[in-house]
Order: C-alpha cells, then sequence, then structure tokens
C-alpha cells in the first residue's frame, strides 16, 4: 500500500485550511471536490474521485482508482453514490461544488448524494485558495522556471538555417522533453486548446485564434487552430516562444523572441517596450495592487510609445496582459482592464506584454513572477532581449 | 473574411441531419452546441461560441473569436446573452445542451438564455450521431492510420541499447509530430489525461493510474500519473507503444509491442492471444452485434488460454477491451461487459485485448477498424507480432 497523500502533512493541512479559510464566506459547511488539478493541489497526486472537506472534522478521500492507496480518510468506492453512507448523518446544510468546471450532469448526480443540502459554487474558493502559493509550491515553480530557462539558452543550437516554424518547435519539443518537462498543460475549462508550445514565425503572429490565449497563430490543422502553420524562418522575421514550462506539476510561463537576422526598428522598438513594461510591472506589483491597475500601467505604456495598434495583437486583440499560473495556466489573479482582483503575498503572476508587428511577426517577452512584500521576483531568468539564432 | 464552414456543403449538411436525425428521440426542438470536438465535427473548424440547430429552419453560428469568419448563419456576438436576440420569438420549448460535458455554470448560464424552456441531454445524440463516421470522415482516419502506420515502423530505428521508456519515447513524439501528428489527443470530459503516447516497459505496466484507459504506468510525476516512468529498457522486457494518431483531426489508435530480446514465452503466447482476439472480433464484429457480445468473446479467449489473470491488466484491470474512436479518443460504441451500444456501418473502433505479464511487461496489440457489410475493416496496419528493436 502506497500512501495516498504525497505532501508533508503540514503542508497538506496548510492547504485544507486555505480551501477552509476560502470556502467560508460562500456559507457552505463543506466542500466536494472531483477536479484532478484540485485533488492535486490537496494530495500531490491525482486520483479518480472525491475529496470530502468539511468546514470542521476530518478530511475523507473517496478513491474510484489506482487501487493500494491507503491512509487517514480514505475510503474505497465505485460509484459517488456510495459517498452518501459514509457521510451518514452529517450531511451538510449547505455544500460547495466545483460549479465552474464539472459537467452538469456530474453536479446533478452529486447533489443527488447530499438530498435536501444546498448546492453552492465553491470553483471560485478553491480558485482563490490556489492563487497564494505556499513556500512548497513557490519552491516547484522556481524549479520549472529553471529547467525552462536552461532549454530556452540552448534554442539557438536547436535552430537550423531554412527550419520551419514547426521544425523549430519539434526540437524544442524534444529539448524540453528531455529537460524533464511533463508534456501535460493545464487549461482550467475546456474551452481552449495548445500542444506543448506556440511558436510564431512572421505574420503568423497575426492570424487570429479562437482561444482566448495572448496570441494565436493558424495552427497546423482547423481542428487545433493556434500556434505555428509551416511558416519558413526567414530575415526580417521574428520567432517568439511561448513554450510548456510545466517541469514539477507546477508550471512556469515564459516567452523570448528569436530573429535569424537584424528585424525592423519598430519591432525591436516595440520589443524594448514589452521589457520596459514588464519591469514597470514588476516594480509596481507590490501587495494590495489592483490587478487591473497593472494593466492600464501596460496599456498607457504601450500607448505613450505610440504602439497601440499593435499591443496584445493586431488584427485581433487580447483582452489581458498577464494571469495567474501555477497547476493550471489560467489561474487568479488576472491582470485586465476589469478584474477585480488585487495582488497578494504569493501570487504567481505570468506578465506578457506582446505586440505583432505586420511583416515582422511578434514581439516581447513573458516572465513569471512571484508578488513579494517589495514587488515582484522573476522567476524566469532566460536574457530577455532579441536572441539572435545565427551564431 | 474566410468561409466559416470549411467541410464540403454536402458533407456539412449530412452531418447536421445525422444530428438533427439522433436529437429527435430527445423530444428537443433544438440544441445549442458549444464544445470545440462538436463545433469541429459540424463545421470542420475550432471556433469559440455556439451553433444553434433548429429541428426545421437554418443553423446559426454564432462566433465570439476569431475575428474574420464570414458565411450564412454566422453571427458574431460579444456574449452569449445576444443569442436570444437572434433567437427572437423563435426560442424552443424544449432545447437540447450538452451536459454530459458542458460546465454546470456554463448550462446555467445558457439555459437563462431560454427562460420557460425545458433544458434536455443532447449530449449522446451527438455521440450517436458522430459514432457512425461519414465516408469523408472515415477518409481522414485513413490517412492518419497511414501516417501512425509509417511512424511505427520506424520505430527500431529511433531505439539505442540502454534507453529509457521516456527516452524512446521522446524519439517517437518527434518522429510523430515530424510525419505531421497534430500533437493534441483530444479526450471527452476532463478526468482523462495523456500526454501523447503511452509507452509502458517491464513491470511499469503493472502501476495502477487513476486514468480509465486500458493500460496503466506510474508516470514522471505524481501530477500525471500514467506511462513511462524512467525504465531502462532491459532484455526480457516488452516494450508497448500506444502513441497519438491525431494527423488530421481525427485519431487513429494503434497499439505495437516492441522488445530488445527474447522474451518469456507465456507473454508471447498472450501476445499472440491478443492478435487472435483481434482477428477474432474484426471477423465477428458485423452490423447489429452488440457490443458487449465483442467483449465477451475477447475475455472468453483470455479464458480459454488460460490468461484471464493478465488480461487487460494485473493489479487493476480496465474494464473494457474496445472504443469508439475519431475526433476523440472516447467515443462510442464501447465494447465492455454492460454495454448497450450495437455495431452499425461506419463505427471506427479501437480494439485492444492487452495482458500484463509479471516480470516482463504488457503485451498485445491495439487496432483501429471501420464496421463494414462484412465485418471490420482494419485501418492501422503495421504489422502485428512482436517486433524486435535489435537490428
Amino acid at each position: 500500500m502506497t500512501p495516498l497523500i504525497l505532501l508533508d502533512s503540514q503542508e497538506h493541512s496548510l492547504r485544507v485550511e486555505k480551501i477552509r479559510s476560502a470556502l467560508a464566506t460562500t456559507g457552505a459547511k463543506a466542500i466536494l471536490i472531483t477536479d484532478n488539478a484540485n485533488i492535486f493541489y490537496i494530495t500531490g497526486r491525482v486520483f479518480a474521485g472525491q475529496i470530502y472537506i468539511p468546514a470542521e472534522g476530518p478530511v475523507i478521500f473517496f478513491v474510484r482508482r489506482p487501487v493500494g492507496l491507503s491512509g487517514d480518510g480514505v475510503v474505497y468506492i465505485r460509484k459517488p453514490e456510495q459517498i452518501a453512507e459514509t457521510i451518514g448523518l452529517n450531511i451538510p446544510e449547505t455544500i460547495a461544488l466545483e460549479l465552474d468546471i464539472t459537467a452538469y450532469s456530474t453536479v446533478q448526480r452529486m447533489a443527488a448524494i447530499f438530498p435536501g443540502s444546498q448546492i453552492v459554487n465553491g470553483s471560485t474558493a478553491l480558485r482563490i485558495a490556489r492563487s497564494v502559493k505556499t513556500p512548497a509550491e513557490i519552491n516547484l515553480m522556481k524549479i520549472s522556471g529553471g529547467k525552462q530557462e536552461r532549454v530556452y539558452r540552448s534554442i539557438p543550437k536547436l535552430y537550423r538555417t531554412g527550419m520551419t516554424d514547426l521544425e523549430l518547435q519539434v526540437e524544442i519539443e524534444k529539448a524540453s522533453r528531455l529537460e524533464g518537462c511533463l508534456g501535460q498543460f493545464r487549461i482550467s475549462g475546456d474551452s481552449m486548446e495548445l500542444y506543448m508550445a506556440n511558436i510564431l514565425v512572421g505574420d503568423n503572429a497575426d492570424n487570429p485564434t479562437p482561444y482566448d490565449f495572448a496570441m494565436g497563430g493558424a495552427g497546423l490543422d482547423p481542428s487545433l487552430p493556434v500556434g505555428c502553420n509551416g511558416t519558413v524562418i526567414r530575415p526580417g522575421y521574428s520567432v517568439m516562444v511561448d513554450a510548456n514550462g510545466n517541469y514539477t506539476g507546477y508550471m512556469t510561463d515564459m516567452t523570448r523572441t528569436f530573429a535569424a537576422t537584424a528585424i525592423d526598428s519598430l519591432a525591436m522598438k516595440a520589443h524594448q517596450v514589452s521589457i520596459d513594461i514588464c519591469h514597470a510591472i514588476a516594480e509596481a506589483g507590490t501587495p494590495g495592487t489592483p490587478a487591473k491597475e497593472l494593466y492600464h500601467l501596460a496599456e498607457t505604456m504601450a500607448k505613450d510609445a505610440g504602439l497601440e495598434h499593435y499591443f496584445m495583437g493586431h488584427a485581433q486583440k487580447a483582452g489581458f496582459v498577464g494571469h495567474g499560473v501555477g497547476i493550471e495556466i489560467n489561474e487568479m489573479p488576472v491582470l485586465a482592464p476589469r478584474s477585480k482582483d488585487t495582488l497578494q503575498i504569493g501570487n504567481a503572476i505570468a506578465v506578457e506584454p506582446k505586440f505583432v508587428i505586420p511583416g515582422v511577426g511578434a514581439v516581447g517577452i513573458e516572465n513569471t513572477y512571484i508578488v513579494t512584500q517589495s514587488g515582484m521576483e522573476r522567476i524566469t531568468c532566460a536574457p530577455e532581449e532579441i536572441i539572435s539564432l545565427e551564431k
């Protein structure tokens, strides 16, 4: 038998208490969790089943698969209906479920376990709890950041003259995997899809995507319309690399821009403005700062540089300049015009002020930062300037 | 402006009619579709938005992103609530939504667009419509099968003595990508996760997984507990390769078993029984055959060979021997003991009778078949015997 909980027990308790604390605002007396990302957050592993966290009293782990897990509160079930047998007479008046991410039919099935209980939405509480990383989580993110940096530093060695965007991406995928990248790129919700990396060369960066990513690209096939499309890397084109940074279950998000030869001065200027915006946000992003202020700071700097037409896309624009990151790529807080989020110590935020310059492509950088008392600490430390691919 | 619908117009109409026909059994007068896989099925592309298919009358495409799509029935919206303005007075009494796969909160938001309408579950109708592939879809699957076959035939060339499972997987990932594999591995629902391939070497095959795949493996990290775990490929171990076959938006699913040297005779026998089961199912799988009969055929053949302890896993067993495949890996019909599905001409079914032999690893094969009038036609045509990795 192997222990179900892989986290240090103090770390596990800390995370449960963070969830309980966030849950208190919903009025729920318990939460039943079924999402893989949340199960991983609470236990340090993914299993098939549910975690029941009451406001008071022991946590119960209802496991369907895999076989062989043990520990306090572990109860094997074949189907969720068996949860009622264990909860017994302690059915809470109000129970929270992950309504923003769990399928309607699944929620109905879960709700039927608790007849008479009021169902409330626990999704935001979980997002809030997860948005403030613990020191152990920050450590895992820094490990990912370090490995991702090594891969990015190796990119000029992977380049060969005449390569397509896809050929370069395949080399980056391989280098990432051999460095320990887990490949899986967790996104909350079903609507966004991306395979491993978004590499944009030349005007493909201006092809709009259906997904809510910062940048687009036509993709290789209309079944996955995002990212590289077979464009050959030519003189004068920018090569933007935004590759999967999931090496530990916790991802960092980093973008760097490369080029085979010198690129147009407008693109060079826009790239420097992106660096300047990142530095300005990192300095301004102290605890208590409204996330929307950081968006406006970025937008203002882009406008002041006369680059508003290219900021966060050209033919189609993204509506944000940064986002929380951790187990999933789209966590809280969101740096967007109408964001209600406020920065807190321990937030992990990817900041990605990018520009699309027609005739050149996408320029700019993205860094992942941890919010500290004095501002934001960068954990994706590859060089920020445009990096030459030609040796 | 680019046309929203990328399918041939006759093909598009055929698919819409298949959905209408399946929907008729639910009593719904319309369906509102929001899932990427279903949007791709209907149009040949993914977009962010919804497709409204009334029982009679024109289909409406509500698009949020990307910009620039055009065609009959294309209506740009910023938020789903605007759908009501277009539907106007034609609000159906009963409307179907994808309740099995759409988040509860999203369904609530959609349902509010149709006040007074009864909401019913359209998920099964869509699964039924998609389970019978059109000739155009079968053609795309055959293209994927051919490309996947080329990659599998190259695997012995990718092997080097002393490799780990991960090192071999990375080479297979690269070969697949250069052959045109799109990478994305679409799975309906949120609970199953897999990155690109499941490569199982030696006793790692007996490590149970939380996911509902046929085989397990410990994985590289507890955040993604499935597949390769760093095991070195040693003499006597089997090497089972089950890699992503998505080259066209439609995937084939194929597994082959490799070995560096001769493996134990029990494993050799089990592998031959797997081949025999595939051939028997392919012959028995005529239209009208209950899917569960094919499961029982496989189970009986495994038992008759004295291999029931190893069939579909050892420490943990999968509850099925085959599954529909197409845009997603888990389509209808399912070959399982309690399946209510019946085979129809045009079903695409992956059949994977596998065995886990302690001390050796996983053996057996998986093929994707198309159900025809006279039985099942194989579209994954790599050699079926255990393939030697040593040159």
